[in-house]
């Protein structure tokens, strides 16, 4: 068989030109080389069907409290999925055509017919081709809608009509897919003023132990965010303490995060734009607070403060056991246009270099041998893994290495991630695959394709001699399923 | 056949030890892989043999219109190829004995004899391996003199009198080889004060389609630069404008613009030290002008002055929608003895950390939406790859990545480009490679070069599952041939 | 054969669930792909056997003057071992668990029982997975050693009574195992103030060409070093030269590093925190001694003066010729406690984001070209590999690289080395591996593995068509073998 043939063996099978059936190949992703694919496949069978354990995501609340349709396949597929919107919008699109919800006052108007945005998707097709949109993309249409065709201008109708179909039958519900897709745990993220209603809902549908929420002090941690003030007061209308005060903002947040930890809550989210721990004296730190509440605030003081209180975050963490979700470096809205018309978070955000060593120094000095305590750091950043991370988590028991994330929960990528940290912090010092989505439909791809490079990887070793295939399969199971449920356990105090 | 018999065929058809006659083979810098290695040839199959479009390039002009001999291998191949030299120097011998021209006055005579500085080459060439001077070299000697020994002392002259030979024979011209390269289009680097009477006389020769100018004003954006004075002065001439005020020096350069633009040019080339692009105040900008005429400089002055000027190309760009070429953050002429001798731009550049996120966003926020506007970003700093630059021109429609460039025109460096960028920036906000040299020769081989290793990045997407075969081919042809011409292209107003 | 079945068989070998023998390899950390590992295991054959060239390290004087027993499995194998005790702490063990001892005061006692510490390894194994500790720790205890089982809680005690009773042998003493284990020559690394008495014993005994000492001047170099009065005190005794004055601190400086030459030493070694070396006038430079003497000293201050130190002790190597290493950009005992508790160089020292171009450019524009000087640059801030490091050596020829240095001395961060410096610095201005360790035993396992990757690496060369197999193997042994010795000979001046 000629590699012509071979290929379009290949491609009839995943629908290319030759027309046939758009199906998904079992060795996706896996190593090129026989010999390691192989062993791969082993690897993989052994995980591809564990539970998966969702501990970050950005899925909402509402959905599962509300159960319902998830209207069409633009609403579904392509209006929440940044990585989609952004490929679209640097290639003309803007995000209005792709149905991105506008401002009031922007002067723009969001295209409404869910249809059209749709065509404008498959019309794009091939700007994913080699990004994880690609993958994750695929594997939804066939996995989950039963696709059959290659996404293009000519089958974006049939495509959306079989969607269309698949999202209209009742069982296509969200708390109906946390069973199909195989979910035992997702966690939603949540500001630390939320009364937590929803998950009290969700609880009492005995949900409880399987939709999570997450405390993020992000909003309120930041004196020179323009809602600062208002949602400080939020923060205490909810606690039931009086912000106006320093020591009543410490303590409303120590009472938000009991009452979340007692919601089942078992992290806390921290994406603040630089690494620092700095504390502050105790005046200095009232000081700041009531400048900021008089509306007197530099950028300045607004970093200390806000290395101060993730140092203060830190030692809450180390009483009340909440694991702390650290995941910063990002230059939030590059366009200010953009946000203006269509508001936050619309895929300008930006990494940054950053730095960990001296930034995380004085917290974990102080709390990165408490038994209590456990941070969990992220970065997309990739110069950092083998630089600093890995050295850092490769010691400190508080400190374990998040996923490769954002931007880098892509096949290369995630590969990268792996040889850049393993070698100095080993398997247990990393935990586990989190997907950080709000693509709902995406969550099973996303981690289907992450144990994928993890056992590419490790049959890798193997093949190489440096792993034995019982180790590389007890390791996969921890990557895929072990991890994130003990890096996100209960600590003993 | 044993590993040793399978290597000492290729080390026979390569002119190995065993002496036999020095050939290409098919399959160089293609995947080890066999499977992918199939793929990669047959992807390769389909680009092989597309024309050469080379829109960022530093051939000078007088070749094309002087259409002279290239007078002997010494001349031709070694001395202006600053990556051959380099090496040379970093082993102990010195640009002059090299034949590089010293400066009057620097007490340093030039090696006179072009047979003793191709015998320091082939003596050296152990020096070159893993290095893709030795891949460019290999295949220029056998493709395009017919050479079928390797380099060495003792093969040294024999080889200097193959190369005279062909250098010696009439067809062995600039404009004859263009078509013997399949060269489709070459653009020369001139600056920002040229009347472009060379580029005039070959348009007036039919090659006006062919050669293409570059306006290239970073000399006279740079305010501490020694000739600024001269040069501003030499603009204004050129342009037919006053450049004794700010006002008249926009003028001037918006003059030349449309000169160079009138000319064929489809581009501005920036070289500066940072990516700062902040605008100043007009009065501020006046002033800092004003000064520099007077000779009141300052180190802050300058770079702030630059940062500004850069924004000015982009505000023009918008408007006569020359393609605005970034590649910033090389410390030029590290060694200043080396400068004093010999000049600048010998090999002393070295790569600097360079920042993409902040520097570039007031340009990206002003123009990078505009339908106008493409600026071509490139890099020598390969940690702004995921995490700054793809993640910028994955969202901007006004920014693309240029090829791996400088140092980074290797074949695995061109590999991890691939890696680190399609995965969040796609193929097509890419813009294919430019062989940025000024070895003529070169350019067939850089070109082949990096075809292949495309081929090979495509061929494992293929192997593994994550692209079929007609896209991978597709996508071949964009990035050989299609990318770089529509990157270039007039932009709609 | 199925995968299962092959790596069954694999698993046989290395001791894996179905328990038999644990056998190493012989193609461990050699390259995946069939024909590169037939190619690679070509190459290794020709080195493999090559005696050990340890020019860089920290294995005490003191153990090949007594030339005593090596005590017991954990004394040897565990408590000098940063790595191994690192991984460890990460997971929970604090380093008196592992029998790190402590200072007095410190309330922690060092676990006493050397039987329980290696039980506390053995149960850790796990945690080794796909980290260097574990492919150095399986050679070691197969070829050293002769163990046969995979260490476990379970098989911890025979373990320990296997190496403990070849460790009582009368062969295994430190001078027989340089003949043991191969090595020609390895190098220590001593104070500025030594007298070297040691290492003239051991010259008397006729190892004065086989344990070289390494001139080490941090401490009197840095200012602000708590001892840094009473070392330079030291420094002025051993050399017999008052260091009241800074004349008379250069002049012992001078006397020191000629008596360390004198005593068959090769190098000086240098591991500031940053990389400037820019010279301060003579008057600066005595100023900031004395004040420094009179206990008056900023951290400003002391970083300026070790960066005039640097340019003089680069000064003095162009005049006595000895090599000069550096190795910048270590955050030294992040952990404060961890020093208090157990002193400095504990596992906490964690690598830092690091800058070459500009700091070592005084140094380079003074010495770089001149005869009898080299530097050799290591580096554990990968960015700086292909962006700044390959470009500097490949230009300058008194600068080459260092090996792939802690952290980064693991299979997949050896082979990242070779890809991103081969192709801007070749193989020539690179000096071969140095281990770096203290970790006696795992001198041939770690020597064993840099050849292996090495060997990979050149075998991808070859099978991609960019080397010829006799290049390889010579390349092969240049790394394994000539490098380090030519990198460390003694320059003509």
């Amino acid at each position: 068989m000629s590699p012509s043939d071979q290929v379009l063996g290949t491609s009839v099978e995943a629908g290319g030109a030759t027309g046939g059936d758009w199906v998904l190949h079992p060795d996706r992703a896996l190593p090129a080389e026989p010999g390691v694919r192989a062993l791969a496949r082993e690897i993989l069978s052994a995980v591809s069907d564990l539970p998966i354990v969702s501990m970050h995501g950005h899925v909402p609340v509402e959905w599962f409290v509300e159960n319902g349709s998830f209207g069409n396949p633009a609403e579904l597929l392509v209006v929440p999925d940044h990585y989609l919107v952004r490929m679209l919008v640097s290639q003309g699109a803007t995000p209005a055509e792709l149905g991105v919800p506008t401002r009031t006052g922007s002067g723009v108007t969001a295209e409404a017919d869910p249809r059209e945005i749709w065509r404008r998707f498959c019309a794009g097709w091939h700007l994913f081709r080699g990004t994880p949109t690609r993958f994750w993309m695929e594997t939804e249409l066939v996995d989950i809608f039963g696709v059959t065709q290659r996404p293009s201008a000519e089958t974006a109708d049939a495509i959306y009509d079989r969607i269309q179909a698949v999202v209209d039958s009742p069982d296509f519900r969200p708390r109906a897919l946390l069973d199909t897709f195989g979910i035992e745990v997702v966690s939603t993220t949540d500001p630390a003023w939320s009364d937590l209603a929803q998950h009290h809902r969700l609880a009492a549908e005995g949900l409880g132990d399987r939709v999570l929420p997450t405390f993020r002090p992000d909003a309120v941690l930041t004196l020179t965010s323009p809602t600062w003030i208002a949602d400080v007061a939020r923060l205490g209308e909810a606690a039931g303490v009086d912000t106006g005060s320093y020591a009543g903002y410490l303590e409303a947040l120590r009472l938000q995060r009991e009452r979340f930890k007692a919601a089942g809550a078992r992290a806390t989210d921290h994406g603040l734009a630089t690494t620092d721990t700095t504390p502050l004296s105790d005046a200095e730190a009232t000081r700041l607070y009531a400048d900021a509440l008089a509306g007197r605030v530099t950028p300045e003081g607004s970093t200390a403060f806000a290395g101060h209180m993730m140092f203060q975050m830190a030692a809450m963490a180390a009483e009340d056991h909440l694991v702390m979700q650290i995941h910063p470096g990002v230059l939030r809205d590059h366009d200010p246009a953009i946000a203006a018309a269509y508001g936050p978070d619309k895929g300008y955000d930006i990494p940054l270099a950053i730095e960990f060593a001296h930034g995380l120094r004085p917290l974990l000095n102080a709390f990165g041998h408490h038994p209590g305590f456990r941070a969990i750091a992220f970065t997309i950043d990739e110069d950092t893994y083998s630089r600093e991370l890995a050295p850092l988590a490769g010691v400190y028991p508080g400190l374990k290495l998040g996923a490769p994330w954002w931007f880098l929960d892509a096949p290369d990528a995630m590969r990268r991630y792996r040889e850049a940290v393993t070698e100095t912090a080993g398997f247990f010092n990393t935990t586990g695959f989190v997907d950080d989505t709000r693509a709902f439909c995406s969550i099973p791809a996303r981690h289907d394709l992450a144990r994928r490079i993890d056992a590419g990887y490790l049959a890798r070793l193997v093949t190489e001699h440096r792993l034995d295939l019982d180790e590389a399969v007890d390791t996969a199971t921890y990557l895929a399923y072990r991890g994130p449920l003990e890096a996100y356990a209960e600590l003993a105090s």
